[in-house]
C-alpha cells in the first residue's frame, strides 16, 4: 500500500498535490492501527517498508464504503433534515457502494445483497465492526484533542482464509472528519474541499497530537 | 383524498394534464384497496364520495416512502449495477425521505430513527407490510396480464390509534411500473415520463384489465 501526495475531492473532479501528504498520513495510520490491534481489532496492517509503502495482508475488497458519522457534516446535510455540527444521538452507518464511475451512490443492505457485494451475516459483521472501531478512535482522538466526526472505511476478505473480514483501509485525516474539540476549526480534508487553506497544517497538526496522545 | 388529472415527474419539473386521469387512478386504486382488504391488508378506505374523491380515514403520514422493486428499473439502474428488466432474486425494499424541496432522497434505517421518521419496530412493520402487498398485488396483476415491477407506497399512523400503521396511498400506474407480460410494454407514468406517448390509453388498459381479474 502506498500514501500518495495527491488529493482528490468530488469524486475526482477537485485535485491537487500535497508535499508530504503522503509521509504524514502514512505516520497517521500506521499509528491508529497499532492503537486499533491494541484493542483487539484486526487490520491489514503487517509492517512499514518505507515512509510512504506500508506491507498489508492481501485480502480482497468488499466493495462497500463502511460511513460511521458521530456528528451530521458533508453530504449528510444536503440529503437530510441535520444541520453541519449536529450532533446524533447514536452513531448512524451508511453504506456507499464502491464504484467511481457511478459516484459512490449510497446502497441499503437490499442492495448490497443483491449484488452480491456480501451477505447478511458480512453485512452485521461491517457494522458492528465500523462500530466498535469507532467506540476505539473516538476517544483515542479526544485525547489529541480532536472530535472525531465521521469517517470511512473499507473492509476485505482475506485471500488465506476468505471467511475472515479485516479492516483494509487508512485511516487518516483524507477518510476522517476532525474537528479541534476547543474551537471546532476542521483539521481534515475538507480544508481542501472547500479552500479553507492551512491544508497540511492541519494534517501535520493531527498527526503530531496522535503521536503525544499514543504515549499517554 | 382527490384524484387529479395533473401529472407531475422528475420532482415536479415536468407536468401536464391529462383528462380523465383522476377518475380512471381511482377507480383502479379504489378497486386494488378492496383486493388488498379481501386478502387481510388494512387500507385507509372508507368509500368513494364521487368519481375523483375518496373518504379516507385520518392519519399521519409517515415521512417515509416506501419502494418495492421485483425487476430493475428506473432509478435503480441509474444508481447500481442493474441493468433495466433485470430480475431480481428476492423484492427489493428501499425507503426514501418524504421531502419535495430534498428530491426525496434514498435514506436507510439509521437516518429514518434519527431524524425520528419512525421506530426499529415501525420500520420492520413497514417492510413487512410492503412484501405482503407485494405478494398479493403481483399475482392479482398477473392475472391481468401485467407484470408488477415496482411501487411506491406510504404509510399513516390511524389518528385514533396511532400505535396502529395502515396503508395510506393510492395505488396506480403514477405509483407503479406495470409491464404487459406478453410484449414487455411499459403501461405506466413512465410513458410520460419517457414521452412514449398513448399514456392515457395505457392507464385505461390497465383499469380495464384489472377489473377483468377481480372477477375472476
Amino acid at each position: 500500500m502506498e500514501f500518495k501526495d495527491d488529493a482528490t475531492a468530488f469524486n475526482g473532479a477537485k485535485h491537487a498535490q500535497f508535499a508530504d501528504k503522503g509521509r504524514m498520513n502514512q505516520a497517521l495510520s500506521v499509528l491508529l492501527m497499532q492503537v486499533l490491534e491494541d484493542a483487539g481489532v484486526p487490520t491489514h496492517f503487517v509492517r512499514q517498508l518505507d515512509e510512504i509503502r506500508t506491507i498489508v495482508k492481501n485480502v480482497e475488497i468488499i466493495k462497500v464504503e463502511v460511513v460511521v458519522r458521530n456528528v451530521a457534516a458533508g453530504s449528510l446535510c444536503q440529503r437530510t433534515w441535520f444541520e453541519e455540527g449536529a450532533p446524533l444521538k447514536e452513531p448512524l452507518v451508511e453504506w456507499f457502494l464502491k464504484d467511481d464511475a457511478l459516484g459512490d451512490p449510497m446502497i441499503n443492505d437490499d442492495h448490497a445483497r443483491a449484488m452480491k457485494l456480501a451477505t447478511s451475516e458480512e453485512l452485521a459483521f461491517l457494522r458492528s465492526e465500523a462500530l466498535r472501531i469507532n467506540e476505539v478512535l473516538k476517544p483515542f482522538f479526544l485525547k489529541a484533542g480532536l472530535k472525531l466526526i465521521d469517517f470511512k472505511l473499507e473492509f476485505g476478505r482475506l485471500a488465506s482464509d476468505p471467511k475472515t473480514i479485516i479492516l483494509a483501509d487508512e485511516i487518516t485525516p483524507d477518510t476522517c472528519r476532525l474537528w479541534d474539540v476547543e474551537s471546532g476549526e476542521k483539521m481534515d480534508k475538507d480544508r481542501f474541499r472547500r479552500d479553507l487553506g492551512n491544508v497540511m497544517e492541519s494534517y501535520a497538526e493531527v498527526l503530531k497530537r496522535a503521536e503525544h496522545a499514543v504515549h499517554r
